[in-house]
C-alpha cells in the first residue's frame, strides 16, 4: 500500500471507518486515500491523518488512478463494481461474499496462506468474519496435526450486519430497559438480552443458514483440505463489535492440550487468555478494537474418549480482525 | 402436593417466586404454603391466591407439620437444613447440586425417570437447569437410538444466579448505555453487551469449570448410562432468564433429522420451533415464561458424514422447566 492510491468502498459503513482507522494506525504511507459511498453519503466527511477527506459517490469512473480498492459495500456492489476497478488497473480486496468461492479469487487470511495474493487476477476475496476468527487458532494446529473434524457454535455480534444493527441493538434495549414498544427493522427478531438464529437464508436441503455454509465451505478452500468435515451454527448475541466461538475439533493423531497450547503461544495473531485460577477467558469486549483473536478454555474434548480432540472458546473483533484489519493486511503484502 | 402442607425454602429468591407461581396457575391444591428465607427475608409477603402469605425466617423447627419442602437457598442452606426437614417428616425436592450426585438421591426430570421418584429416602435432587433443557427433547430419541456422543455449548442467562445477577445485567446495561462506569458484585466480569465463560471454578485437572462438570454427571445419572462420553461448554450471555443451547449429538444407528423431528412432535415438555422459510426458530425471549423446551434447527451434523449425528439449537426458560416448575412437577408426582 506503500505510496498507493488507496479507494474505500463502503467508507460511511463499518467495516469502512475501521479501513481508515486501520491505514492510519498502522502508519501505512498510502499516496492517497479516496472514500466512496453510495449518493447518499457523498459529502460526509471523515478525519484522516489530521485532514479531512470528503466522501464521493461511487461511479464508474471512481477508480481512474486508483491503485488499491478496498471493498465493503455488500455483495451487490461488489459485483458490480470490483470488475470496473480491475479493469481501471486497481486490485481489488473484497469483504463480500460476492467472489470468495470462485477459481480465481484467492481466499486470504495472512497468516494462514498471504503466499495465495500471488495467484490473484485482480480480486482477493476476504474470508467471512466468524471462519477467520475460527481460522487464525486453527491452522498451527492444522499443519503439525492435520483437523479431520470440525464443530463450531458462534456467538456472533451485531456488527456483521454493520452499523444500523449495532444501533438496533443500542436503541431496542434502551426501549427494553425503558418499558417501551421497539420495532426491529435491520434483524428478523428483537435483539435486545435475546439470541437468535444467524440471520441468512436457510439452504432448504440441508438446513444450515449462509452464515454456515461459509464458514464450512470457506474453511475448506482457505486450509486447501476439501476432506475436513465441517459442521457450523452460527448465533446472534446481543454484543456489539466481537464474535465468539465455541470450536471443537479432531485430529488425525492424539492431541494434548499442552500440546495446542505449545503450539498457539508462538502463532501470529493469536493471545492465549486462558487463567482456569482467575476464571479469566476470551471475551467479546476485551477482544474489541484489538487485532488479536483471543484463544481459551484449552482442554480435552472430554466426548472422544480417543484423545484426538480439543475444546476451545475464541473471541475476535469481528470489524477488525474479522474484516477491515484481515483485509488491509492483504493489502500491505500486495 | 393435593392437600399437602408445603414449605418454600429460599422464598424471595428468583426461582422461590417461580415455585409459588407454578403452584398457584397449575392450580395444585395444597393445604397450605409456608414461605421461608433468611432472617433478613423475614416479613416481606409474597402474594398467593388472593390472600398475602408473610416469609418466616427459617429456623430448625420450620418443617414442623410440612409435608413436602421445595428447596432453593443455595447448596449450603440445603446441606444443613434438607436433613432437618427430612427428620421432620417432610420429603425435600432440592433445586440445589448439594446431593444430586449422592447414590441414595434420585436425580429427577419427571419427563425422563418420573419412576426414580420412588426410591427416595426423603430427599429428590432437581438437575441442573442446562442439564434439564438439553435432556428433555434428547431422552426421546436416546430411548429409540442410543447417544453415543453428546457435545453442548451452551448460552446461558442470568437467572441461573439469582434475582440480583438478572437485576446487575439490567443495571449495567443502562450504565453502558448511559456511559456511566459500573462495577459489577454479582458476576466477575461486565455482563452488558458481552459473553463470558460460566463464573462457576474450573476443575484444574480437566480444565471443565463446575456448571459443565454438572451438564456431563448429571446426564449419565438421569439417562442410568454411564457409557456416554460427554463434553460441554457453558458460557454466560447477556440474556434474562431462558438458557439456549447448541447441541450435537451421535448416536449408535444412523439417524436422519426427520426421524428426530418425528420422535420431537409427540414427545412431553417438548415444542418444535423449526421454520427453515421464516428463519424463526427457538429464542430465549421466547421460551421465556413457558415450561416446554423449544427445539429447532434439526438438521444432519455435516461434520460426521457417517450419518449418526445431529445438530440442533434448544431454548428454555432456566426459572421454569430449569428449576421450579421441574420441582414442582417431581412434587406432584409424590
Amino acid at each position: 500500500m506503500k505510496n498507493k492510491i488507496v479507494a474505500i468502498v463502503g467508507a460511511t459503513g463499518a467495516v469502512g471507518q475501521e479501513f481508515i482507522g486501520c491505514i492510519e494506525q498502522r502508519g501505512i504511507p498510502v499516496k492517497g486515500l479516496k472514500l466512496l459511498a453510495s449518493g447518499r453519503s457523498a459529502g460526509k466527511t471523515a478525519p484522516f491523518r489530521g485532514q479531512t477527506l470528503t466522501v464521493e459517490e461511487l461511479k464508474d469512473d471512481s477508480f481512474d488512478g486508483v491503485d488499491i480498492a478496498l471493498f465493503s459495500a455488500g455483495s451487490g456492489i461488489s459485483r458490480r463494481y470490483a470488475p470496473i476497478a480491475v479493469k481501471a488497473g486497481a486490485v481489488v480486496v473484497d469483504n463480500s461474499s460476492a467472489f470468495r468461492m470462485d477459481d480465481g479469487v484467492p481466499l486470504v487470511v495472512p497468516e494462514i496462506n498471504g503466499h495465495r495474493i500471488a495467484d490473484h487476477k485482480g480480486i482477493i476475496a476476504n474470508p467471512n468474519c466468524s471462519a477467520i476468527t475460527a481460522l487464525v487458532p486453527l491452522w498451527p494446529i492444522h499443519q503439525k496435526n492435520p483437523i479431520r473434524r470440525l464443530i463450531i457454535s458462534t456467538y456472533q455480534a451485531a456488527s456483521g450486519a454493520g452499523a444500523a444493527a449495532m444501533q438496533e441493538l443500542l436503541d431496542g434495549t434502551r426501549a427494553f430497559l425503558d418499558g417501551k414498544p421497539f420495532e426491529p427493522k435491520i434483524m428478523p427478531h428483537p435483539y435486545a438480552f435475546n439470541v437468535f438464529s444467524h440471520n441468512t437464508a436457510i439452504d432448504p436441503d440441508t438446513g444450515y443458514n449462509d452464515e454456515e455454509t461459509k464458514v464450512m465451505k470457506e474453511t475448506r478452500k482457505i486450509f486447501e483440505d476439501e476432506t475436513i468435515a465441517i459442521s457450523a451454527t452460527c448465533i446472534r448475541v446481543p454484543v456489539l463489535r466481537a464474535h465468539s466461538e465455541s470450536i471443537t475439533f479432531t485430529c488425525d493423531k492424539p492431541i494434548s492440550e499442552d500440546e495446542v497450547r505449545a503450539l498457539l503461544k508462538s502463532a501470529p495473531g493469536v493471545k492465549i487468555v486462558d487463567d482456569r485460577a482467575g476464571n479469566y477467558f476470551p471475551m467479546p469486549r476485551d477482544a474489541s478494537g484489538q487485532g488479536d483473536i483471543l484463544v481459551g478454555r484449552i482442554r480435552k474434548d472430554l466426548s472422544d474418549p480417543s484423545g484426538h480432540s480439543i475444546s476451545m472458546f475464541v473471541a475476535g473483533d469481528q470489524l477488525l480482525k474479522g474484516a477491515a484489519l484481515n483485509a488491509v493486511q492483504i493489502a500491505e503484502l500486495l
